[in-house]
């Protein structure tokens, strides 16, 4: 533990999430001052769906108590804001705070969710979209030499019939060249909000001469960090159909002797990464800041791969714990292409040193060791989609 | 005047704006069952920033009254809906009338109050997205084979230095290929919302086989139509920095003896076309919708000068009133390039057979002995701009 007493100043925006929380522990073990802002509307959305993170969670502002407790010199503030409509309150934080880097995870984060009809669809837009929004004019009043890190995701470019560059493109058209942000094709209005981000924060560091950079994330699986222990704490994991990420969802069902559900034919790739992992890239973007004015895109994964070779590592793993799996593929309730070329970019994480933990049954096989306690409180009817993308609800 | 017994319904969102009036004139007049709808919230906006357009204007629901009591067969109704935040209302107004299709204008449409701080950054985004994603769920649950035909605007490209196609492209990268989006660049939050709008519009014709138009349309100048006579009645006009389109300000500058302000160089090299030009194109529009599922891009526009050229334009219409006139070169409050390539094309309206008015000083002549009579309305602080690029207010 690193505590120093010159502390750089650090903002987790959306701290109460699933990687807002670890990532908020790991800047503070790292000699952070860490400020944790959330608007709780995870809780809010959890509540008005009915699904529960696997492991109950203490409120918010009791969530930093024992690492508190342990790390007076570095403890972390915990601020109620919510981004999106309390614009001022989000000014007045910047104001004092003065942060040298901010890390905004705080928006909507679930793609069934805004599929689930025209209230979710435009909420979900207008939560992410505000909220960067006011992000980005807050920086440019009071801390326009603060470093922003947003995250977006790789399901922002779809599946392109070609390699997937990390955020630009450069491309040759009628004998003349440009450099242009890489074309996307999102496949949900969440993923669309994420699109909609990129493109107004690409404009706000054009405009403004802000530092930004644009981490597009891979599928996040896994729970438990080396920080967990030290802070006597859990993230927010789900395994439901609404916010549970495929990996984690699978590893539930396995644990429960549930079927492995595969949408649709399982060819799908994608591209992944372990939560340890999250960690160390955005602590690799923190050290590399952009330059003023530059918009600099990372694509945050460590490993692409299709769902049905996910679906045989993790029954590989369970076989390993004694366990036997069935896999069941169901109508896929996305809009999705089956069969596709992928093949994207992780190059600008590579070249800064990131040295990848790689999906394998050992791996999984230790996360299920982790979680098998807690099978009693999985609610085993959230497993399967509810929300279908051709028939959203209006 | 072709009112016919069994009418094609139309609906006009945005009915009480400078393109959306006309355009409900033009189909009323060529034989179709039009409703016209509008929040009025431009008129707000003018009230709140303290401009007004050139010639007063009657209350919305009575600016069709001369038109309705001389065409009692082709009447237009108005109705006063919000569709950004009165979905419902949206939502039963589409299911009652089935329209065969919908021409949306219905968005906040200055770039420069976009631009004027957080709060109308977020408003413009908020207004136009919600709005639009409300008019793709509607046309969903009760009008799934309507054509939507949305009004975006060349500036959503932005001044790449390669050419402009019609909203995709074919693009080979590393040996493979794709047809992508073509990749836009804007330069303020209005541009940027109409670029997420096309997106969102994008996905919703793919993911529930819509039939959608998306029109990016030049910069419009011009006042009179055949209609304006027919209904005696006028559209709205404006000359000022913050609704003003740049021909129109230039002309009502030189009728009162002001400097015709060039911001910059004047080398910025824009897309235009004159207001009847609009309603020959989205009758054409109109008359080859997309197939289902496909999102179809249109650039709708003319020609494209430098402002330079524009304003040496307006300057010799002048001389031929009479009329002498200064041209003055300001700071530009834009983020614009000054010097760049500009190739658009606008090939699809062509093949269509759109036969262009283009802009010579004689047609820059007969709209400026239109407009004369009214110069005593003109308010001239409102011609210099107030709104800066890089230093919103917040």
């Amino acid at each position: 533990m690193l505590c120093k007493t010159s502390l750089k100043r650090l903002i987790v925006l959306g701290a109460d999430g699933y990687l807002g929380f670890p990532v908020s522990l790991h800047f503070a073990n790292a000699g952070f001052e860490v400020h944790a802002v959330d608007n709780l509307s995870k809780r809010f959305i959890e509540a008005r769906v009915g699904v529960a993170p696997l492991i109950p969670l203490a409120p918010f502002n009791h969530r930093f108590d024992n690492w508190n407790l342990a790390n007076s010199r570095c403890r972390i503030s915990t601020h109620l804001i919510d981004i999106a409509t309390q614009s001022r309150l989000l000014y007045n934080l910047i104001d004092e705070l003065k942060p040298s880097v901010i890390i905004h995870f705080a928006e909507q984060p679930s793609a069934p969710y805004s599929m689930r009809g025209r209230s979710e669809a435009v909420d979900t837009q207008i939560n992410n979209i505000s909220g960067t929004l006011n992000l980005a004019f807050a920086i440019k009043k009071y801390a326009p030499h603060c470093h922003i890190i947003k995250l977006g995701t790789m399901g922002e470019y779809g599946t392109p019939n070609i390699d997937i560059e990390e955020g630009w493109l450069d491309i040759e058209h009628n004998g003349r060249n440009d450099r242009v942000m890489f074309p996307k094709k999102a496949n949900s209005f969440y993923h669309l909000s994420k699109v909609h981000d990129s493109n107004n924060l690409e404009f706000a560091a054009r405009n403004w001469n802000l530092m930004i950079t644009d981490l597009n994330q891979g599928i996040v699986y896994g729970h438990d960090t080396d920080l967990m222990e030290l802070s006597k704490s859990t993230t927010s994991f789900h395994y439901d159909s609404i916010f549970g990420t495929v990996i984690n969802r699978f590893m539930i069902q396995g644990l429960c002797g549930s079927p492995l559900t595969v949408y649709g034919s399982g060819d799908q790739i994608r591209a992944y990464l372990h939560i340890s992992d999250v960690l160390k890239c955005i602590h690799l973007a923190v050290d590399n800041p952009p330059d003023p004015g530059e918009f600099r895109v990372r694509n945050q994964f460590t490993e692409f791969k299709s769902v049905n070779d996910l679906s045989m590592i993790v029954a590989e793993a369970l076989s390993m714990l004694g366990l036997s799996s069935e896999i069941s593929h169901i109508v896929n309730p996305r809009l999705e292409t089956n069969h596709h070329y992928y093949n994207p970019s992780n190059r600008s994480f590579i070249e800064l040193g990131l040295n990848p933990l790689l999906l394998t049954p050992q791996v999984v096989y230790d996360m299920l060791v982790q979680l098998q306690p807690f099978i009693s409180n999985v609610q085993r009817d959230s497993f399967y989609p509810t929300i279908k993308w051709d028939d959203s609800i209006s």
